[in-house]
């Protein structure tokens, strides 16, 4: 099994060019960081996952994350940061349940498989409206801002910027008059933000930013004021912006730690994002090169982050995932409900993993085309 | 620092005979494993962090898990394992939301810090009676089973049958007409179970089972079954019984799953109340032994996780803590809302760690007493 000598193995066991759309790849630094923390953190003489979440070691763990997220996507002190539990499922509920007033409603953008369940989890709790949907091309395209029906009552706006299943994205932050809600667990970081549309931006961390079990939620003053009254303590996000109420999901976060600074140290959001469009671009251009391989979604629609294709002759398919898999490339089948193939290109997949990715494809055409 | 040759350094960094309440104490062979498969899980070709949670190496370290609990605690088919987010706050909440009918109310044992933030967020949805409370005492006991007042119409009974904070613990399982809901964050897996009495009993993992970031929820299917309609989905308990929802806490139940497997390996549960109750027997013994140190709570009602005392002279706390802590004793501060000293006595709390504290609190007696 090839792979390049930056993925070297540790144990004398391989580390294979991963695509797995999440929980996905992650730094092989940060692992060995973690790694080399084990049994004991620093001085605690434990741990970091026996010590107590208000110990002096685990706060500067936490504060440390806080401070480079504010630093990496710039915002400002009206910015709240919280480190919450539950995904993205979790927040298809606590958005309406904090923001959609009794007499009021919200408005949703629909682009996929995860929009769709959010609006479900809306409903349930009071008037929420379809402002736009994709579902008639199989959310494989993102809705024109021009033919959104949006209304200025509008509690919230929602929207998810980047569908991992159906391998879509909105081009950049779309605005609106009301605050845009957003669900941007597969994007987030892996391009510079315009914060100004935005009440509120969530994200599970397990895509671009750590591991499962923890997801970030981004609330600005403002519109964190609007909440309903009388809320359920844990599910309230006031709860969490103004104390560490409970225990937090303290490895998760330590995780979530040390990626961040590892992009820091890569030139953050900005360098990320040009070396991201390098990647989907090298992988796309692959794609369309001939017509062995196909795109599935709109070009204008084609997500940096989860790149879907497939074989123009489907029955291939089963025999490319095993040829890339014995070429150290991993987790490349599409998601069960869309099919085909998908390649995640998170911020810690290396070019030269999606170099190697091309190559095959290139060597798989020349045998099989 | 002295240290016992089985808490021997990895690193050259020494590990210490760790009291903390939680996130508390993990076997040291567990984490030598977590090391060992980093950053390289078997022939996964990535950690066990950078699967997706559906992939057939993280679905079987999920189902060992659970088959351990199950074997562990006697769990027969007939009781569902949950693996859900957001410890026991978030189980305040869930509780009530799935089992408080809107015309029906249920019954609180009120036992500590706890058990009344869990009675106030019932009542923030419904109708909730205290059946008993010990707040009197200062939560320094556990009200007699003959004093509460108890509803045969209830749709269920509340306890926290071990006390963190406060150093309290029911002695046994009690009994009641309707299903008993526990919080046994603290204490799950430290003794066998009478599960008769139970329809649900929660747990945080970060006490007795793992790191923080998962709650095992067992729960009884006919109790299942009583649920309120039209509930979130992520809130709804049956969403997570039925199938694996969404993403779960990876590494978290990674950890736990090595947990049980060295419970077992231990001699299981009843092998482990053995060895707990020797512990807390050695470290009360101590205490009572002369009048320089003092119990806090009633005897009856005394924990055998959580020892809590203070020295007579109060003044010398901060000396204790301190000699203490040169000596590798540490995280012994009682908890910030009772004051005192706190001794955690957790499964993965080794006998030695007792001894090493009681020889210390001799000698300290000597020098100070």
């Amino acid at each position: 099994m090839p792979a390049s000598p930056s993925l070297s193995p540790v144990d004398g066991t391989q580390r294979l060019h991963n695509f797995s759309a999440g929980p996905g790849t992650l730094p092989t630094s940060v692992l060995q960081e973690v790694r080399d923390e084990l049994p004991v953190y620093g001085t605690a003489g434990a741990s970091i996952m026996e010590i107590s979440h208000r110990s002096a070691d685990y706060d500067a763990v936490e504060q440390s994350a806080r401070r480079h997220l504010r630093r990496l996507l710039g915002l400002g002190d009206d910015w709240h940061i919280l480190f919450l539990q539950g995904g993205a499922s979790m927040q298809f509920h606590q958005v309406p349940l904090n923001f959609l007033p009794p007499d009021g409603h919200a408005d949703y953008v629909l682009t996929g498989r995860w929009s769709v369940k959010a609006l479900r989890e809306a409903k349930l709790l009071g008037t929420a409206h379809t402002a736009a949907t994709a579902e008639d091309t199989d959310f494989t395209t993102i809705p024109d801002r021009d033919t959104w029906d949006l209304s200025p009552e509008a509690a919230y706006l929602h929207i998810t910027s980047n569908n991992t299943v159906h391998g879509t994205q909105f081009s950049g932050d779309p605005e609106a008059e009301v605050p845009i809600v957003t669900d941007a667990s597969s994007e987030i970081l892996s391009r510079p933000m315009n914060l100004d549309p935005y009440g509120l931006i969530y994200a599970g961390a397990q895509k671009n930013m750590g591991p499962a079990g923890v997801t970030v939620v981004l609330i600005r003053d403002s519109f964190l004021a609007r909440r309903n009254d009388d809320l359920p303590t844990m599910l309230d996000y006031g709860t969490h912006a103004e104390r560490r109420f409970n225990t937090p999901p303290v490895f998760p976060i330590y995780v979530v730690e040390k990626v961040l600074r590892w992009l820091r140290d890569q030139g953050g959001v900005e360098a990320m994002h040009t070396l991201n469009q390098q990647k989907a671009a090298l992988l796309y251009n692959r794609i369309d090169r001939t017509d062995f391989y196909e795109g599935i979604v709109a070009r204008n629609a084609r997500s940096t982050m989860n790149p879907v294709f497939r074989l123009h002759d489907d029955a291939l398919q089963p025999r490319f995932l095993q040829e890339a898999k014995a070429e150290g490339l991993v987790n490349l089948k599409g998601h069960r409900s869309v099919g085909g193939l998908r390649a995640s290109l998170y911020n810690a997949l290396p070019m030269e993993a999606v170099e190697a990715l091309v190559d095959f494809m290139d060597a798989f055409e020349q045998r099989h085309g």
